[in-house]
């Protein structure tokens, strides 16, 4: 394998151990498991789930929703709200997959419906803190209204209550503080669910996040989970306290370009187009937006860690060495970077590398020469 | 023309006018003008340029410099320190174009002449001040022993000193700032060029970025400028004081998914993956990651703003209303977010669509499906 280029590479033994350690909890705890495709976005990536026995899958589009369809998942969630938009290809991927759809107005219910020729199932999106889309679960009368569109409806199928634990991600490390957003939340949905249960039906209560799938023992009172970041981890995630370094399963094979030992830095051919400009800020207030670790040309080496990337401009990121190994890097050498937030990271790539210079497809490249 | 998801929305007039604008200037001071194309990274877009008898253009990667060569450029310079993994393309293109290349170091400039079989330009790289890459001013003995290994090369010929003036980025509409950052640049570049001038030979002096070529009225001492972002513009430009709202060139057009006029937002259906996380901070500490204006559906309307996105996820943009306006927007209806950094956008989005539909490569997505 020769890169000579910004490169992807993802670590095959360590990913589909992530998936495997996460498929066992959930079915220990008896919790469908609804992995969140979002992050890698590939279908070969999709075959190690299916070899594992999962089934029913989480995505963030319509469009990757097809993607996926095509490669033979039959069983979708597309776990954002509803772009009416977008009919023509609900449509067409109602009529030959099981597909669920999310909404929280009546209004967009009622015009789902009325574009609808083929049926699809709804959950309503609740709120349980994050704020960022979603019905509170205290605006009951809210609630009824959408439960009265649905009620009418001649192609969409209530299925429950579904909510993201967005929140979670704000916790550091602290199992007592996500056990209490999990708490708060599953008793609300829990809640909902004993109210507005209607004769005959069965209420799912979809719920879920990395942070939490990872983090907590033991979950119940919810019926299925929808974490996605943990195939591939992260830093955020290790900030988060979800997982280990030695868990990341994606980085980011750099040239180095440029060495300024006298203000201790190096420059990798490698920017925000890459890695996307998320970045985190330590308890220092020091900002990172990856990692900087050695590759060997076939592993990335989470143990020998060079320095933390300070900024990113379009191809160009700027390290702050940090350890004295790093002088001894030279303009022409590969160094691997660990992703801040490896969804966006993939999405920028659209591709992956392996270590026997195999490649997998990403949705956002797919197709791409 | 029928936008079902986020759209990347190029208004032709807008572009063709901020060109004309800067050729004219340029011209004006007998200064070449060497576009930078990582902005609009277009086929398309450069026949714009070429209309208006460009023929020397700039590129950030050695990738772009070949999809620009295929269109039939042949005199380009890429401004990224030369990535001497990448040898087997820079022969390919050194053979049949005029290719200049960056370095600032020594042992790459002799590693690099050893691994070429023909000839290629040469630039110094210089850091007046925004210490990403290049050589200080003052490194004299460092400057030296690259122009050495130049000396001798078989292949590179040095074509002068370039530099990049990204630190007038942090001017805030002060021109008596930026050409006080320009004057202590170009002096600092002139002296050098005085120094080590050599019998016989041409040194150019290649400088420029989008502010001080948009805001200053006079530019002397430089041989070219090379502005990429005013192609197209964008809100941190408008924040520096390099243009108006009304000169931004492009924006995302996105469908309204939810509104939560309880707590004054509104939530689109575009995210950062299609606007990239780079955002604002304006003076009272507020964030913004794109302005959302009006879009009737054949234009967007810079006078008609109707929020700011206050936070972005994968998917997702959640607004912040801050006009009456946009009490009236339901779910499915589009409106246009201007972008805060447009080259990054356009990166994400890969490809521009015009007012009558039309559609406009980018190099991204060249080659997409």
């Amino acid at each position: 394998m020769q890169i000579t280029k910004p490169t992807l590479f993802l670590d095959e033994q360590i990913c589909r151990r992530n998936i495997e350690r996460m498929r066992a909890k959930m079915a220990g705890q008896q919790i469908n498991f609804r992995p969140h495709f979002k992050t890698h976005q590939s279908r070969q990536i999709g075959e190690w789930f299916r070899n594992d026995s999962i089934e029913t899958i989480t995505v963030s589009s319509l469009g990757m929703a097809e993607y996926f369809a095509n490669a033979g998942w039959s069983d979708i969630t597309v776990a954002f709200p509803v772009n009416i938009l977008e009919h023509t290809l609900i449509n067409r991927l109602g009529s030959h997959i099981r597909l669920n759809l999310l909404a929280e107005d009546p209004e967009v219910i009622r015009k789902l419906d009325g574009l609808l020729n083929t049926d699809v199932g709804l959950y309503l999106k609740i709120d349980t803190g994050t704020h960022r889309t979603g019905l509170s679960p205290d605006a009951h009368d809210d609630i009824s209204r959408c439960i009265e569109s649905l009620s009418g409806a001649r192609h969409l199928r209530w299925k429950g209550f579904l909510a993201h634990a967005g929140h979670t991600y704000a916790v550091r490390r602290d199992t007592v503080a996500l056990s209490d957003i999990y708490r708060k939340a599953i008793d609300s949905l829990n809640l909902l669910r004993d109210k507005f249960r209607q004769d005959g039906s069965e209420l799912q209560i979809s719920f879920g996040d990395t942070p939490g799938a990872s983090m907590l023992d033991k979950i119940s009172g919810i019926d299925e989970m929808r974490p996605g970041n943990f195939v591939f981890y992260d830093l955020m995630q290790v900030q988060i306290g979800s997982c280990a370094l030695e868990d990341i399963a994606v980085a980011l094979v750099c040239p180095v370009v440029a060495t300024h030992f006298g203000r201790n830095e190096l420059v990798l051919y490698g920017g925000g187009i890459h890695l996307s400009k998320d970045h985190l800020v330590s308890g220092n207030g020091a900002v990172s937006f990856g990692s900087v670790c050695k590759f060997d040309g076939a592993r990335f080496d989470t143990g020998m860690i060079y320095g933390e990337l300070r900024s990113l401009s379009q191809e160009h990121g700027v390290m702050r060495i940090s350890s004295t190994e790093a002088h001894a890097l030279r303009a022409g050498d590969l160094v691997a970077v660990l992703p801040v937030h490896s969804c966006m990271t993939a999405q920028c790539m659209g591709s992956y590398t392996g270590s026997a210079g195999q490649t997998y497809d990403h949705y956002a490249g797919a197709g791409r020469a």
